[in-house]
């Protein structure tokens, strides 16, 4: 672990001891977010890029976005947009101003401020999967609905593995905590259990003021501090097509006003919410999310945004969403270029359609990652733990998606492709000759621990050494690894008085009877 | 099949017969080579790639080959460089004018013309695994070794799926025929079940000979129509580290001379046979090669060579070879840096280390195709059935990777990504509005039955209805899919007296004895 050295010279802080237990169950690597060294895909030729540029802009222009929150809708006409009942049409000149104000990079300070990420500039960032209603494990070997204690276990895992660098909303819903107090019980859940940047629901006031406050007590700050830097994030989705709904505008306009991090992601499956063609879907959900965006920095000029893809496609036989698809890839990386046109951050996630942790959920998370990587995506979430088209999370596809992860953070990092005469090791190759082999090498012995990826859930041995050690499949393992790190599982640590202060302050909204459901 | 019009205006050709039968089992993609449209991921600067090619150029000036083959020897003393016992050092003047005489685009053309394929330029070939000594299948459930009807089995797969484009070697090696009569009866086996392009192994002078004369007599080919364009190709492994052996260079130059495809592609294991290092590893593969591509061109000035890459890492804990990892997948771009310097095609493989055909198996092979596309690789070898670094051939494993080969090929479709008016949508977005959705529209109906990659294999059903239809596991689909695939399998159509002179021939070489098993 190369930085291991630094991070105790930062301090001996949490995430090193965090990192040190985790050597407990399985080696993995550091955290340190990947810098995407690579230059991305682009699809779109300049003209191309303009192409859709426009049409979003004749969609914001033209055609309009209905706007169902009547607060919303108000700063658009004080703003100047054109108002039709609840339909608003802005110039393009009022969305780019907007655009223009919001930051292309920006940091999020969780409650362990070594966990702070970079959303922006090449900084490839992994969060775990949100928001499934179901579970499934080999162990129950079926479908079912989610309740705490699995949503606790994943979020042990969301905390275990350094490849995962944001908490993202709950990793399975808990159906069994009641839906006005639940988001009291899961955030203190994770709050408690994890050190990494939180997320809040954009579902109504009560939700994005309570997760905001918790967030704000577990930090240890004060309103000031906590309004001084962003903190936290939310999520939206735009109803599509062409319309935004009032809880999520109500979040929206919350975070944006405490300078917290807005993430919009208009979930536009071409062919079903968006055009059947793929520009037309980017450009649709572009101009439902650079709305989103214009607002934010109407509100608060220069808060932290992040424009989100989930453009993918329908299967035209059954109308069933299809994800890490090839137009899955090629959206995401045209989205990508539109990002880098408006120097907006950029999410997408890690998606597949497949229903169990098989070949068919890997090639299609493959996809959708490796779509991330070449897009410049920023954000990636659900990076870990997704089936079903998001309906299901496993903890053994949550293992088996780290392990790609940190196959990327390994990708990205520069000593595999560094060309000084060390690396060319003429010295060597003269050593060895013709005949003989590099194993016993100095040359090999100087750097053969950390030459290459270690993985901690591929089997490398051969046929028979694997079949001695049980003939264990992919999925089993990662079953096996679940429940060690579960069964080792140490929390981050938190100052007593803070964890009573949360416990109180849930406690206390409880009492108050939580949040609306009726929303 | 957009381009079925196409095929029949053409001649209705066999190949076209072919894809509408493959069409009773599974509906796939129409032949058609992609064009691999993304500019190359280039992790070496420019200086880095000039660091590498110093570093081949030093290895062959002052390092130099082993080469075990007198007749080559003989050559490379002729041609004026230096030889002491059986190294060969070659000066990079000499060495760079030879590779500069090798075109950086040729054709292929088997005995069905319509299966002609180009090596170089932008096409994107993919192979079916070759030469593996041991066979799985889902209803064996155990390593067990080839024999000849596993054999034929892979090679109908290799005919029937139109994403693959040239044979490799033996799909598995079916050890049930004597080792001197092996090549006879299977490459009767893959000129009979298959119509595509040929590779013959360079092990002895009898092999590539009866190779040769079996393609030209299933071609219908003269002698000098053989010659007169590369036919078929071979591919030789040096053996690493520094080293050519002799039954490899014989075949390498029978098949130069005659002006047939030469593939060169090192072995080079980092930490094994090659640096720890991968810049390292790389130049000597790169070394290893050149050397073999300037022996071909010095006897066959403007004969088709490619150069192959294999580099990877070994597990250091154990020393077994690893694949599809990110080490791997750096090597094959930086290699495809420096095809790009020489002006090679370049040959890479569809790789992993796993087992069984699970989760594992599909990030190693996706990382290890997704390089191949990143590096501008022409021939993808190893691309569909490959499991234990090569020691295994398995049909799900081959119909799997097929899955994943036609989402390559579907993902270079410049359809995905063109932006249009029509593919913008702005009236099908005005018309849906605000409410409402794409479904039912005309802009819709007009494209859903080819906006979308159809898969033959993933199952985008719900959970519910995958539970229903079985809850069947991607390895267990493929395998009822191989074998509907080989029960309704139909070969090629091949002239009766062709058939009946290979035959002649396979018998009379038998008579004779075959070739020596000695090597």
């Amino acid at each position: 672990m190369p930085d291991t050295d630094t991070r105790k010279r930062r301090g001996g802080g949490r995430a090193g001891n965090a990192a040190r237990r985790g050597g407990a169950v399985i080696e993995q690597m550091p955290w340190k977010p990947p810098i995407n060294r690579d230059r991305p895909v682009e699809p779109l030729t300049d003209e191309g890029v303009l192409a859709i540029h426009n049409g979003a802009m004749e969609i914001l222009e033209d055609i309009g976005i209905a706007i169902l929150n009547p607060e919303a809708l108000e700063i658009f006409r004080q703003a100047g947009c054109s108002i039709d009942g609840n339909v608003v049409r802005c110039g393009r000149d009022f969305i780019m101003e907007m655009v223009g104000k919001a930051p292309s990079e920006f940091t999020l300070t969780p409650r362990n401020p070594e966990r702070q990420i970079t959303v922006g500039g090449r900084t490839l960032l992994f969060g775990n999967v949100s928001s499934p209603p179901n579970y499934w494990d080999m162990e129950i070997g079926r479908k079912v609905p989610g309740t705490r204690e699995m949503c606790c276990n994943l979020l042990k895992l969301t905390q275990y593995f350094n490849c995962i660098h944001f908490a993202g909303g709950y990793p399975v819903e808990p159906v069994d905590i009641h839906a006005s107090i639940r988001h009291l019980d899961v955030v203190y859940d994770k709050l408690t259990l994890t050190d990494k940047v939180m997320h809040a629901y954009s579902l109504g006031r009560e939700r994005v003021e309570d997760v905001m406050e918790m967030v704000r007590i577990a930090g240890g700050l004060t309103h000031e501090e906590f309004d001084a830097t962003p903190r936290m994030y939310t999520n939206i989705n735009s109803t599509s097509p062409l319309k935004h709904d009032y809880p999520m505008l109500d979040g929206w306009m919350r975070m944006a006003r405490r300078g917290q991090g807005c993430v919009v992601t208009p979930f536009t499956l071409a062919g079903a919410m968006a055009p059947v063609t793929m520009a037309g879907a980017v450009a649709q959900s572009l101009a439902e999310g650079l709305i989103a965006i214009a607002l934010a920095q109407y509100i608060n000029p220069g808060c932290p945004c992040v424009i989100g893809t989930f453009t993918s496609n329908v299967d035209m036989k059954s109308g069933a969403p299809a994800f890490g698809t090839p137009e899955y890839m090629r959206a995401t990386q045209m989205t990508g270029q539109l990002a880098r046109f408006y120097k907006l951050p950029m999410r997408s996630s890690g998606v597949c359609a497949a229903n169990v942790p098989d070949g068919q959920a890997m090639w299609e998370t493959s996809n959708s990652l490796w779509a991330a990587v070449q897009s410049g995506t920023h954000m990636v979430y659900h990076a870990a733990g997704w089936l079903e088209g998001g309906l299901i999370a496993s903890p053994e596809k949550f293992i088996m998606d780290c392990e790609i992860l940190q196959q990327i953070q390994r990708y990205m990092d520069p000593e595999i492709t560094a060309t000084g005469p060390d690396e060319i090791a003429l010295d060597a190759i003269r050593a060895v000759g013709n005949d003989g082999h590099f194993f016993g090498i100095q040359h090999t012995q100087d750097r053969y621990t950390t030459a290459f990826y270690q993985p901690f859930l591929s089997d490398w041995k051969n046929y028979e050494g694997w079949e001695a050690a049980g003939g264990i499949w992919t999925p089993e393992r990662a079953h096996h690894m679940f429940k060690s790190i579960i069964a080792d599982f140490q929390p981050p640590p938190m100052d007593e008085a803070i964890r009573e202060e949360l416990a109180a302050f849930v406690e206390r909204r409880k009492r108050e009877g939580g949040a609306p459901t009726d929303f």
